[in-house]
């Protein structure tokens, strides 16, 4: 099968053997895939990951074990965890030292013909939900994880800060999910990419008065208009990675008493449900969808100025 | 009257009027003061603090428009908030935008025979308790402010990283609350310091394995300690600000979902209680007590290195 693959920092589009299911496994088909930051990312070197690229997924299972699984369309969490260690055993599955993540960390991801994972990460989509929404399943539940770890509040706006992909995309689940969003960004003409958004859209905001703040930048200015606009006793979300260690102060973490909150992975199936309910449609995002065998080219578009979702389509 | 004052950084021993209680203020008789690591940062210029230093102190009411205070030995809360603004209405007096701070921001403090300060902010203390005990009633509350931010379990061990006199504190106050301490530092001699410590003393520690740690050093050695301890989705609890800034990537806390809550001033009651019922006698920390008149020695004396709690008599 053909697979668009990274070794060694060079990514090629190669043509490799199928992969084979384990016995809780299962074979999917892809039918869509998104570029996601991080697959730029790992191209720069993050995690050191060598193998298939690709994360964001939508297909077919093609063949498992358990046939009854066979011809469903599924998305699946992309955290695999070993379920036997301490951590696992408690819940934290996402965080399982030994896991592997597709795409990220020791096991080959979505931009290939086929994939495997393990039955227990799969969730099942509609037949008849479109492939361009159905595909955003995974950063969706990344954004919706904020409001698995916080308690938000109806009352109050929740300002997030970038209005790249990731931004955008929690923007619009927390609006959707009944949240005032003040989106603070660069680029304003994004805002007609967020479909009926009833939040505000701010270019600049200097009010030390949010109580949750959504770093979603990933850059350190983005850290620091956080920090500028968080009210004491506030909770800064971090959403995004940072390419580079920066200089920073945590005095005033202290002084203010801030909450600074990591976000990951989130719930799969409460992004299913959201996409498939008709209620968040991030289709809107897509910039650019291209078949696998311009992969290559696919991620050098991502990679361009100004550009959302690029899609890989099969 | 006498008072160890700053002015644009430097420490003077003088003489000047004695404070006028307003309507809602009491004038306090300062029995004892401690040092804290605070009044070493100020001397360096934190806060730009011009006035009269000290904010640990135990004393007796002197005046007060409302006679009945009048005798009465009292520690304060050394925020004194607005009561107006939206901070304070809502409860977070603490971090009222306009507050003034005792001996740190916009108020004379401690480090004088007299002190004003709001009959709202004293907190009556039992006349037979030894001043040497009672006069930690401020870093006491600022170590037992963990337990009013942080649901605590008493299964898991809570790591401390620090054994400066803040660190010693939240360790025995932990301790004598009920949890399982571990308390990570570079002088085990300070062991004894704890009194009856039912916890573990270590030198080091690698294990990613800790729910809670508690970073009070203050240097980004013990902040990168402390983010190398903690387990996913645990909490990082800063306790001590930074002199200056340092390098850091918060791509760590985002990917292993950590929890950071900066934590400053606590509840004055609460630690007033647990002196007073003899459930913590912090006074094993002190290393010194001078007189007033030798209040620049007494500063000097703080700074140097090994030396824990020293106290100003009157």
């Amino acid at each position: 099968m053909k697979a668009l693959r990274i070794n060694n920092g060079k990514v090629a589009l190669e043509e490799i053997p199928a992969p084979i299911a384990s016995d809780d496994e299962a074979i999917i088909e892809i039918e869509r895939a998104g570029v996601c930051n991080t697959d730029l990312e790992i191209i720069k070197g993050y995690h050191n990951f060598n193998g298939t690229m690709g994360h964001e997924f939508v297909g077919t299972v093609y063949d498992a074990k358990d046939k009854s699984f066979i011809g469903k369309r599924v998305v699946a969490d992309i955290n695999q965890a070993c379920m036997k260690c301490h951590v696992c055993e408690s819940g934290g599955m996402h965080h399982c030292p030994n896991r592997s993540v597709i795409g990220i960390v020791n096991k080959d991801g979505a931009f290939a013909e086929y994939l495997s994972t393990t039955l227990s990460s799969l969730v099942e989509v509609p037949q008849d939900l479109a492939l361009d929404k159905i595909v955003f399943a995974e950063p969706v539940a990344a954004a919706l994880e904020i409001q698995e770890q916080i308690q938000l509040d109806k009352q109050n706006p929740i300002c997030v800060i970038g209005d790249g992909k990731l931004g955008l995309l929690i923007a619009m689940t927390l609006d959707k999910s009944g949240y005032e969003v003040h989106l603070v960004g660069r680029h304003p003409e994004r805002l007609e990419r967020l479909g009926n958004f009833s939040g505000t859209y701010k270019k600049t905001s200097t009010e030390r008065a949010y109580a949750v703040v959504v770093e979603a930048t990933g850059n350190p200015q983005g850290f620091q208009s956080a920090i500028d606009l968080i009210r004491p006793r506030g909770h800064l979300v971090l959403k995004s990675t940072y390419a580079a260690p920066f200089q920073f102060n945590p005095s005033m973490l202290v002084v203010n008493e801030i909450n600074v909150v990591g976000s990951r992975c989130g719930p799969m199936d409460k992004a299913v449900e959201m996409i498939a309910s008709g209620i968040l449609d991030p289709s809107s995002l897509i910039d650019a969808q291209m078949p696998l065998e311009q992969g290559i080219e696919a991620l050098n578009r991502a990679q361009e100025s100004g550009v959302l979702k690029v899609l890989i389509q099969f």
